[in-house]
């Protein structure tokens, strides 16, 4: 079963590797970090670089897609029709297309939202009608074989699903035994539902780039 | 704020990944990943390249060191002495020196743990007393500046316990929000206290390398 993770500068990375830790725990999971072209790119917070070992020219096939978010999801890849084009040709043949955060904005500028329910970042939600689709705040959301979850950290979560669907709940419940996904934060603020109106604001300046 | 997270071969991904995307949203945080050489490491998994922009010789200090786990930490850097030899020289300039997974076993070898209560990943938290700790079952555990968490995914909490202790409780809720960190796994099968004795036989299986 083949994994293909879609990857670009200013990414947030733990879209990414959040899903990739739980998926390539898969029996018999083949997973591939893609780019518009092979090498390596950097995340938004610019410290850390990660490699795409192939370019979206060499992956022409996938059971699972993930696209993850960031920056350059939603300000770069929704402009770029070249891999907006292979976002929508790996997913005629997928199995699952799933995206974490922002990534669903590329999903939607790849035109696979249009009369779905769909979930990204709770600050980036409103943005998911532009493409026609119906924004939802939920951790994970399922329609169909598309498979959209909020931000960052909530890809494990969406990848734990989807070990369930695809392989069942025994293997599913071993890979979060395996990461160890027993989550104990030091807050409940997880959500705008459950942060103060205090943290939201803060947390708004905070993602504000100066 | 210099946060320095160490990688090398086999390192299990989300170990770095989890602390790096809460560190690096601290206001003034600069994060730098290093290994023994710069330049790409690869995850146990095998599929995911991750670059080190400096090596061991380039940082020499740093504010807040993260040791991540994985094969390559308890079977590799264990026995790497000039790697150990930094983690000793960085410590001694630190204001928190955590571990992450197995990354804990480092730190024992590199003899950071004498007679500290400390965490590591559930299948290898008797090993840490080979390095004179007390094994401690508890997602995070602090023992004055050294702060270890549990498996993989719980460097994240680690992270977020650490961001409230160095810019408060506002800041970590914030963070929190920030990479809306809000769990919601489906099932809760992320700790041998919780999982069923089928469910960590199966998960002690899947560990094992064919």
């Amino acid at each position: 079963m083949r994994v293909a993770i879609l990857i670009f500068d200013r990414i947030t990375a733990l879209d990414a590797i959040g899903p990739y830790e739980v998926l390539s725990r898969l029996p018999d999971a083949e997973v591939v970090f893609v780019s518009e072209h092979a090498g390596m790119r950097r995340s938004d917070r610019g410290s850390l670089g990660l490699h795409a070992d192939r370019s979206i020219d060499e992956v022409t096939a996938a059971d699972i897609l993930v696209v993850p978010g960031g920056p350059g999801a939603r300000e770069d890849v929704v402009k770029n029709p070249r891999v907006l084009e292979w976002v929508r040709d790996i997913d005629r043949g997928t199995t699952w297309t799933t995206s974490v955060c922002t990534g669903a904005i590329v999903l939607g500028a790849a035109g696979l939202l249009r009369g779905l329910d769909a979930t990204t970042h709770w600050a980036h939600l409103e943005r998911l009608r532009d493409y026609g689709a119906n924004p939802v705040s939920r951790r994970v959301v399922e329609q169909g074989k598309i498979i959209t979850a909020a931000g960052v950290s909530s890809g494990i979560d969406m990848a734990l699903r989807l070990a369930q669907i695809v392989a069942g709940d025994r293997v599913a419940q071993s890979l979060q035994l395996w990461i160890e996904y027993d989550p104990a934060p030091p807050f409940d603020s997880g959500s705008p539902a459950k942060a103060s109106a205090e943290t939201i604001r803060l947390t708004r300046s905070m993602m504000t780039p100066r």
